[in-house]
């Protein structure tokens, strides 16, 4: 560090005087706009408006854009002062400056999962259709690598991206999706989530923007507002095969602060696989602006065998990160053993992230990890689609409409008089008879529709049916 | 959201027409600042001088104070305004604007642990006296329950808060602190640090301050910089028993964004236990501000008997977060099996930032975690005592000098004749010889101490200690 008297450059101090008014008059500017901001506030409450405004905010950066373009400024440092600003705001219009620290812009609320589990530990039995945890047991090669990974002395601190036989054996794994990575550019991390966190957290900075087609699982949007960004989210539609539309997702991606693009592919919640075509169309657009590509393929073993599905990673693209877990394939959920694939720049920026918050990925869980590749897993996924074939005839059967899912696990459906029909009202009536489905605005607002997991066994399935129908009978549905 | 029309409430318009107009001020002064901050980046490279300037940064950070008081407006705010400004300013100084998303401020590098860890894969041996891993088994206790995870059904999703069980198990266990948390304060976390980065990234906001009392585990600073916040130092010094003084941690404190107080006792890397009228002093100090008070105790079973070791959880202080481990305790470093305990409003934000990156802890862990604490792990930790002992006696007959430890499981010794010694460049050099220890500068720019840990049998600890004396007799600790 230079000693703070901060001579020693021609010129220097007289940049430094003129930096420092130039900060004076931004925080003056800054208590002005705080002012303006705290008579907003109670201009809002007195006429019963809520303090966020998204329409509004969408207008300020456009014209904050455009003025940075005009001054030739760089826009995302232009984006990344209005956040700020933004933020301020909100803070002051909500509470006053005295108010509790920030947390994450959006704080998640407890899954419809985490409420089915807490009635659970109450006692009550649950039919578990709102969560995607097939009821199988894991391999066993992998039970039998866990009980014995002490004795094989595998108790101890790994290194941050984890063991070089796993990453190995990820990296072959991966193989199989038309692409060769090797070890490294592989990172081990507890479950394909925290490969979504770390991606998020290692790559994007506050004010960055982050491409979202919808329906979409959230912790792409909770994971990207952790790290500051911003989500552009792209709407599909049942009738358009919630297939997005390139041009949508060109308009989402136009700003100079579009920094990532997010795909899941199969995709959770509406089980579509995207047509080629399309997917070549996304990573061209992806490729001319320099976006990262997050696709999160968890679901790549769960692909219909004619879906035409195609791995992100065939595309040989340097700024993709591909996130994979045994989760689903392999029955291992509560083990959190995932990984991400990419280049090595991107991969130990992951690393020393994973380093400062976690040390290492438990070595029991890399263990039987790599114990469980060994097994084949090709009579779960099968009996994976034949429950979902079962599920999909019996909604047919009442009436309720969905896409025919290409892969994963999951039915994404809507009654057929869809219109003034409530997900939300519907999700919460059918917990109160013991039965949890995920209600559709979790997924970026599409409270029309209900997530319905394929996960246990046929019989199961169809009674949690039978309370879907008596629900939907009995006007639960409606809001 | 409200529409983006925008009326509805009468002067409405005007308000945002005017805030439209202030923000656009701002991005202009914003643009100046920047044109300013590349001029000034010039002439510091044509003088030599690096982009960060502490000092500099300071009187600014004074002058941004004052101003604030001045004008009435919220210090903290102001703080946040200027931590973006600086942050833009090192950005367009270091590579222009077009450079790639910053990562955290600072990069942590590879540790000696790491390194270390890459050379034994290589095939050498290494004496590892740089980490802090007990080189004993797991209890058989966690070694059957891990074994028997799979057949118990302990392979799901479970809450992100921990499992029912396990936190009141953990609750009870640290009833013996002499405090009385009930599961409700417990939170289950991969590991100690990941409590420590939870705790930081629920409970601080970019702009805030942390004060650290160094020399310290570099985990604190870690996690403390990604989550946005700025770090005050207090230093301390063997001559001072590595005690900090209270008037320099309440000059730390002093900072209207002052958020949080970091404590670690015993002490890594000193091994020292508070006075407890040092700690009541923290205590009650923290409690004037409002701070936080983050008390990482993942050592307290390693505190001397006669130490007088107290908890933060003794003080019932409802802003305190008290980190736990089973790491060194019961030598389960690989399970990253950990805990914090802290009020339901502090472990409710911890949880649901967990749930986001998480989903929750392993639940073969948790099974394991929870049999562990069925041991008795006394002998160990004495164990731990006598081998630092042996480490003690070793170091002094070497000349080396350093506080006699109240605890933990660490020496932080300097050469007797420790002017003109540096630490890391002895580290380097045994690490040569196939030793391993940490450099002082690890812990906050200690770099004429290293750290040496007791964690192996006395044989291989007296074995690393004769190569200590063969580098420093070599003159290998001259940097």
């Amino acid at each position: 560090m230079a000693g703070s008297g901060g001579s020693g450059a021609p010129g220097l101090e007289a940049l430094r005087a003129r930096m420092d008014e130039v900060t004076m008059r931004m925080v003056g500017l800054l208590k002005e706009r705080t002012e303006i901001a705290v008579g907003i506030g109670r201009a809002k409450r007195s006429a019963g408006l809520v303090v966020a405004d998204a329409g509004r905010e969408e207008s300020l950066r456009r014209r904050v854009a455009a003025e940075c373009g005009a001054l030739g400024l760089d826009a995302a440092m232009g984006s990344r002062l209005l956040d700020l600003l933004l933020d301020e705001s909100v803070r002051v219009q909500s509470g006053g400056a005295g108010a509790p620290p920030a947390a994450p812009r959006r704080e998640p609320r407890p899954s419809m999962f985490q409420r089915a589990k807490a009635l659970e530990a109450g006692g009550r039995r649950i039919i578990h259709m709102e969560v995607g945890e097939p009821d199988f047991a894991p391999p066993p090669e992998a039970e039998r690598a866990l009980a014995g990974a002490c004795a094989a002395g595998r108790t101890r601190y790994g290194p941050p991206k984890g063991t070089p036989e796993l990453r190995a054996a990820f990296a072959e794994y991966a193989r199989r999706y038309g692409a060769s990575p090797g070890a490294e550019d592989v990172m081990v991390t507890p479950g394909g989530r925290f490969s979504v966190f770390l991606a998020m957290s290692a790559l994007l900075s506050p004010g960055d923007e982050v491409v979202l087609v919808e329906p979409a699982w959230p912790a792409y949007r909770d994971c990207a507002e952790l790290a500051g960004a911003a989500v552009r989210a792209v709407g599909t539609s049942l009738e358009g095969g919630w297939v997005p539309r390139l041009e949508d997702v060109e308009r989402a991606a136009s700003g100079p602060a579009a920094r990532m693009l997010v795909l899941n592919y199969p995709n959770n919640p509406t089980g579509r696989v995207l047509p080629p075509g399309t997917m070549d169309g996304l990573m061209s657009l992806a490729a001319e602006r320099g976006l990262y590509v997050l696709s999160d393929e968890i679901y790549s073993e769960h692909a219909g065998p004619s879906s035409g599905w195609k791995s992100a990673l065939s595309y040989g693209y340097g700024r993709a990160v591909t996130v994979q877990s045994l989760s689903k394939s392999h029955a291992m959920t509560g083990f959190r053993a995932g990984f991400a694939v990419a280049a090595p720049p991107i991969t130990d920026r992951m690393a020393r992230l994973q380093a400062v918050c976690l040390t290492s990925v438990p070595d029991p869980v890399q263990h039987a990890a790599l114990a469980a590749l060994g097994a084949d897993v090709s009579g779960r996924t099968a009996e994976i689609r034949s429950r979902l074939r079962a599920l999909q005839s019996r909604a047919s059967a009442m009436g309720l409409r969905f896409l025919a899912p290409d892969g994963a696990m999951y039915l994404f459906a809507t009654p057929g008089n869809g219109a003034g029909f409530d997900g939300t009202a519907l999700a919460n009536r059918l917990l109160g008879y013991g039965v949890a489905v995920a209600p559709g605005e979790d997924f970026g607002g599409y409270g029309r529709y209900v997530r319905i997991s394929a996960c246990l066994g046929v019989d199961e399935l169809m009674e949690g049916m039978d309370a879907v129908e008596r629900a939907l009978a009995e006007g639960g549905g409606v809001g």
